[in-house]
């Protein structure tokens, strides 16, 4: 099962996504309610071509990222393993949906690429036993945490750097848990400018998501559709000789197996008016 | 002028505080309308005594935490003055407002206090400049920026001793930039089961509240009813012998001048069921 958020005559949506259709409700549902829609809830079908799919997320999504969390990745940062996950956060307003443009800073041009799997949270709870924590799971998504590194730099907190308006992508939908099955072989790349950039396997992440489910809602309440981007393989642009940077002109792609790719342009901030 | 988020028979709304009464619209209004509202337009009076003042915020307000922005802090840490404010942030679940229970959770009980100054923004903006950043302010608040110093220090970010739920608070109310008038030799003070353990004035502050404004706003979209949190004077639980922590049963409150006083009792967690 597909689930995305969906633009159309203005009105934007949850949609269940099946072939060339995104099928809606009459009545706005949640997301946690679209995708548990019998199919007789969902009667209204839109074609795909009719609608633009956007970043699966609202104003209040927690956006929960976790950082060094591929071993290739954490070697060539030159930095040791941890016994905790890195968590730090990013604003809904940091992301923008699947083809729209991810924007270069003014104040910037080291706009960094990393692919990642994003968990996307279906049943919400605190507390939650990685034994059981994949039942919390609704699906997942992919996620470029595009990163301002000179900004990440200034101190010792990512905060800055992970938040510029529209630095990141997310999308282009969640693909259900059972749809994607487990976890393990599936690679992950990034490709910018048609350059083959980062490319791994999920089985490669240091801690898994049950682990990270169990940490993160240790310290904060996870709720449906709140999100965790559990970290980025080797080969980010800043650690590369020369340096290789997010450029306005490019397109960037990140792609997982099962879950489809997510592209988006790079553009040069407009300066304001 | 004051301005509260308050409860009364269950709904939730902003408000004005005059005297010993909140003037509401029978229509609801948004924080900067309830700011800028004429008196016409708040023609019902509640007295104080049938409300609830709630933390003022809602689900999505950004709430941007800056550290080691006072002096002595800085130095009880053993740390070095930094070129760029330190930023993290908070979910606004991590907060409660004025009277009710900060809560220790289960897993630590190294919750430390931190007394503080919240900024308000009234009107939002990017990159706005530090010269006119005081015109984006709407008021000030009292912040208690509660860390759970374990989790704080589990890995390189703050996130997870900054976001425990109910372990900070804010309020109880934001007075008007213009009541407030210029900031400088304002008391800041903490007290806990009694004793008075943070002590400085606003003076102390190393990056004032233009210099945050246009510094956060260079990273993000700043939009009216944000909340940037200013830092915390030295004096904390963490580094003192032996160490203090806020510890169930006692109160904590913060103190400015001019902005009045924010009283939590300090609760241990319920276990779930």
């Amino acid at each position: 099962m597909i689930v995305a958020r969906i633009s159309e005559g203005g009105r934007e949506q949850w949609a269940r996504v099946e072939g060339s259709v995104a099928l809606v409700s009459e009545q706005p549902l949640t997301l946690a309610e679209t995708a548990a829609a019998g199919d007789g809830m969902l009667a209204r079908s839109i074609p795909l071509t009719d609608v633009t799919l956007l970043a699966p997320l609202l104003p209040d999504t927690k956006i929960l990222c976790v950082g060094l969390n591929y071993r290739d990745h954490v070697a060539e940062t030159g930095r040791e393993l941890l016994s905790h996950p890195v968590v730090f956060t990013r604003y809904p307003d940091s992301f923008v949906g699947p083809g729209a443009p991810i924007v270069v800073p003014a104040v910037s041009h080291q706009l960094d690429y990393e692919a990642e799997l994003a968990v996307v949270i279906g049943t919400g709870g605190r507390a939650i036993p990685a034994e059981r924590a994949l039942d919390h799971v609704l699906g997942y998504t992919l996620l470029n945490d595009g990163s301002v590194r000179d900004f990440q730099r200034h101190t010792s907190q990512f905060t800055p750097g992970k938040n510029f308006p529209e630095s990141g992508s997310i999308g282009p939908w969640i693909v259900s848990r059972d749809t994607v099955g487990a976890l393990g072989p599936q690679a992950i790349t990034l490709t910018l400018g048609g350059e083959r950039l980062q490319s791994s396997t999920l089985d490669q992440l240091i801690f898994g998501v049950p682990e990270l489910i169990a940490y993160v809602s240790t310290f904060t309440a996870l709720r449906p559709g709140d999100i965790i981007a559990t970290g980025t393989p080797g080969g980010v642009g800043s650690v590369r000789e020369p340096r290789r940077w997010m450029t306005p002109g490019e397109e960037v792609v990140v792609a997982i197996d099962g879950l489809g790719e997510l592209r988006n342009p790079i553009v040069a901030e407009t300066p304001a008016a």
